[in-house]
């Protein structure tokens, strides 16, 4: 409560007060808190607005909101989903296919609901090589969740007690539309103040989250990040980071110096009965950071082969020609990829090369792998790939 | 087969030879086959002998193995446990406490053996942290597993269908002993040849895997190894070391000069419904190898603590004072320890500080741990306690 902060944290926190315009020059805010204008002097600002959920501009869509058609970022969200679930629909579709799409089709299937995937992209998970995206869309198939990838949503409408999508592929009928688009930094009120807005529209930032306003730090998801492998600005509105920036705005603002670490594009997530993981640049990423990039994939058992369970773990890794520093890897799997990935991120942020990674003394005992961890396997691979690759005209941009 | 090794890989494979003496000046070795005696010379000598299990000198075991009592070390020894528990054996004696043992008595209780373990050493598991060990004996003690840590073995004897065996804690009757008392290295040969020998009387090798006579060098379970932290020679008789010496002498012997890499002291192991883990050096190592070490000890959810499912996961973090560089760690929980461990191997590989290791951007989602790993969770608080004992006087050697 407001009361606890103030008594012992000695926070003044002031609920129910918005922000409605910072004024840089005279360290100051004004807003409005019950029906009254206020105004407070700082002598340092953070800006920790945060995230919200994106409504793509669907016709139809903002009529539903609520009444059919819902987003899942705040506990509200969650709260008015779990309603619409009492009420049994017995078909939902999904608007967007990324992390939270594909977490929600889980849960709805559980729920006993018919679901579908409707994503404008051309593919989904677009950041996994294509052999691990593949074992991602079997494990949907098999989890009985139907992907409509390439296909635009053009229009909402109610339609009885249904709700009518009409796509680029065709009309599709479901009880309970959920729009899973991804968020977007609420950075309006930077922006409106002069603030220079970065990645993903995101506030910007530098590594003390420092922004471009005198005594002003901006953290959370309406801040943008520095990419540990491509040295980039990007946004990364996931939960370590914002937390992690949190805290060290606390302690800037106080007078302090401390860096915020870059990111590593980590990620993880539960498809059903799969684990995906992925940190460091992507394809896609790496040739747009203009690094001339090979990449392996390797599939091998998630324990050793005579050990009972388990299943195949799919590897795929990356690195840069003439360095060989690692650039990135994904996992996929049904065990064993989220804290795998971990030692990949460590690897990355020692700018190991490909041969260091191979010589890492790994934990092995048959329930947890074989003897040569997928990572070591798919080390020594593309360490080879590599040297051959050097010694060799650059024709392929990816070996496999 | 022999053949196939020499017509697709072209290796002279000699079955049923067993090499009696090496006369390293001469390059040459002797020994017999099939009654006949045979000498052979060489360029380059590779000894891979490898380990044996090791038999303690108790009164009455010579006696009984393969009659009762069993090792446990290759896949004869597999075959005549396996054959003695077709007799259906109600109670198991297991002769040490290590990873071998334990591992056993999983297996053992699950055929529905009574199972104890009896310990010279006076506690399990020594290279765990109190916290840590206490679980795993919790954990031993839910599956009906009884311990007699501190307890000497003093002898066994036939006593009609079952063993009786003497101990410094009373006698105890069982139908199937398994002694797992470690293995040691076969490396009587290079003695005898006048090789020196070295950690836990294992071959001495440099990082080439060259031994101290010209032309010949050890890999596998015969020869040791150098321990990345402490910079000592060691002896670690695991799969992947093993494994990756032989893939290195095997370039070496042809003149090539690739250096082993350090081992790290990792080891994991499936113990009932727990994992364990460790890395790099145990409080005792550290003491012994003169560094002056901090340690926390934390617990965390293995899942966010709103995800079904998971337990505790304890994990123990050792740093150098002053230097801050991480020395090692063990972790211990139902789930998520076997891989988790791999990142402080990176970690230890990459020399990182306490606060290295806490800027990593680790894989989150809920279902795979808390938002702060608790890998982070304890190199925060690692770093606050060796700030503090860095400003204050140097009492305790263990932060808890």
């Amino acid at each position: 409560s407001a009361r606890s902060f103030r008594e012992e944290r000695r926070i003044d926190l002031r609920l129910g007060h918005r922000v409605l315009a910072i004024r840089p020059e005279a360290h100051r805010v004004e807003g409005e808190a019950g029906g009254e204008r206020f105004e407070l002097g700082y002598d340092r600002l953070l800006i920790a607005t945060g995230a919200r959920a994106t409504r793509p501009p669907i016709p139809g869509l903002e009529e539903l909101l609520g009444r059919g058609a819902y987003t899942l970022k705040t506990l509200e969200d969650g709260r008015a989903l779990r309603a619409a679930l009492a009420a049994r629909p017995r078909r939902a579709l999904i608007v967007g296919g990324g992390y939270i799409g594909l977490e929600a089709s889980e849960g709805l299937r559980a729920q006993g609901l018919e679901v579908t995937i409707v994503e404008a992209l051309p593919e989904l998970l677009p950041f996994l090589s294509a052999g691990l995206r593949a074992r991602a869309l079997e494990e949907l198939a098999r989890a009985g969740v139907q992907v409509r990838a390439g296909t635009a949503l053009r229009g909402l409408a109610r339609a009885g007690s249904a709700i009518r999508a009409e796509t680029s592929a065709g009309p599709l009928e479901a009880e309970l539309v959920l729009v899973a688009t991804g968020v977007r930094p609420s950075s309006e009120l930077a922006a409106a103040a002069g603030l220079a807005l970065g990645a993903g529209g995101a506030i910007a930032v530098d590594d003390e989250l420092r922004t471009s306003a005198p005594d002003i730090y901006a953290a959370g998801d309406c801040a943008d990040a520095r990419h540990g492998v491509s040295g980039e600005r990007v946004y990364v509105p996931l939960a370590l980071r914002a937390n992690r920036s949190g805290k060290l705005a606390g302690g800037n603002l106080l007078g302090g110096h401390a860096k915020a670490p870059p990111v590593m594009g980590t990620a993880v997530f539960k498809l059903h009965g799969l684990e995906l993981a992925r940190t460091g640049l992507s394809e896609t990423e790496a040739r747009a950071a203009g690094l001339d990039a090979a990449a392996v994939e390797i599939t091998t058992g998630s324990r050793a082969h005579y050990y009972p369970g388990g299943g195949k773990l799919s590897l795929w890794l990356q690195a840069e020609r003439g360095s060989q520093r690692l650039l990135g890897a994904a996992i996929v799997g049904p065990e064993g990829a989220a804290h795998r990935i971990d030692t990949v991120v460590a690897a990355l942020h020692g700018r190991f090369t490909v041969d260091e990674l191979h010589e890492l003394d790994l934990a092995y005992a048959p329930p947890f792998g074989p003897a040569w961890s997928p990572l070591l396997t798919a080390a020594s691979q593309l360490s080879g790939a590599l040297r051959r690759q050097d010694a060799a005209p650059r024709a392929a941009q990816t070996l496999r």
